[in-house]
């Protein structure tokens, strides 16, 4: 059944998906600005125009509602870096693409990547689970180009395992301290971490 | 006046000593474990062993314990990267040298540098001004080291201020993932990183 026929069967869908949301995004506000522990339950229904007893409709508890958000973030940045590597053939160009996606979607979106990244310890544990297979799934893409350029001859790897947490490392960062006010596009800092990263695989010999 | 002179002039400055050191020890604990907003004064003293209102004798509030923690930890840091590079000349040992000691500084200290990097927005605005004023003289000892690598033909360096950057990111994240339970050493780490950083910075045709 497509979206639009269950729209038409039952007209309140859209309607509920909206409040769903704006709890969504009145959580997400919450907790990127005064973190996780500071939000109460009562603040994030507040914001979204409900009452505490309507919120707990669509979510039983505010961890509940990071474990969404984390869950959004991580899908979508799961799924840009799948296509960025399925763009290209070549390892080298495989992993640039990776890169600027990576690092561009942490600048572009880092309101919700400082939650998704630095709010983990707040989920309950079946919920961190669940996350951190989706982080074993990014990682493992990243380490799987690594270990393909360095087949191919293309990359001259130090050490699979540190140079992946490296790379990690890098993107994840961005979600610290980037700021849209500051003074590179989420592009211009793609471009430049990625060259940085093909400059960390490249063989010849170092000083 | 030495230490010891002072000791023994006044034979209760080891013990409100060692009293200041215990509430900052019980405040690391406590705030590392479940974050500084969700910690209370009087978990702190309780950890430490004395009231709350003897604890008030040594700090006014839970902030100012957060704020030396974030001193003692940033000076530690810029402290150990000073040293390093001061035992070199040319920029690519002094380079190496910066990246193992700030690595394996994250790694080791990695409760203390978790407090001291993800807690900041909790700092009064005048105690986060200072720390932030020892952040920058960090930044710009990693700034200056890649204008002298490139002044001198050592290094060939994308975009100074992005690259800057991307090696303080490196070293920081590490305060994130890090645990002394995983499978490298701090020493381990910061091997390998500061033969990553060298290769962002090494001379000659990309692929």
């Amino acid at each position: 059944m497509t979206r639009q026929a269950k729209v038409q069967d039952d007209p309140s869908a859209d309607v509920q998906q909206d409040t769903a949301q704006r709890l969504l995004l009145a959580a997400l506000r919450l907790f990127a600005g005064r973190g996780f522990h500071a939000t109460s339950t009562r603040q994030i229904a507040s914001v979204a125009g409900l009452s505490p007893a309507a919120m707990y409709v669509f979510y039983r508890s505010k961890a509940e509602l990071l474990f969404e958000i984390s869950r959004v973030g991580h899908v979508s940045v799961l799924t840009a870096i799948e296509a960025a590597v399925a763009r290209f053939d070549a390892p080298p160009e495989r992993m640039r693409e990776l890169v600027k996606e990576f690092t561009s979607w942490h600048a572009r979106h880092n309101t919700l990547s400082r939650v998704a990244q630095y709010e983990l310890q707040h989920l309950e544990p079946q919920h961190y689970e669940e996350i951190a297979a989706l982080r074993r799934r990014i990682a493992a893409i990243v380490r799987a180009e690594l270990v393909h350029g360095a087949e191919s001859g293309d990359f001259d790897v130090i050490d699979v395992p540190r140079t992946t947490l490296a790379i990690l490392s890098l993107q994840i960062d961005v979600a610290r301290w980037y700021s849209p006010s500051g003074q590179w596009s989420p592009e211009e800092l793609g471009t430049t971490y990625a060259e940085l990263v093909l400059r960390m695989l490249r063989s010849g010999a170092p000083h």
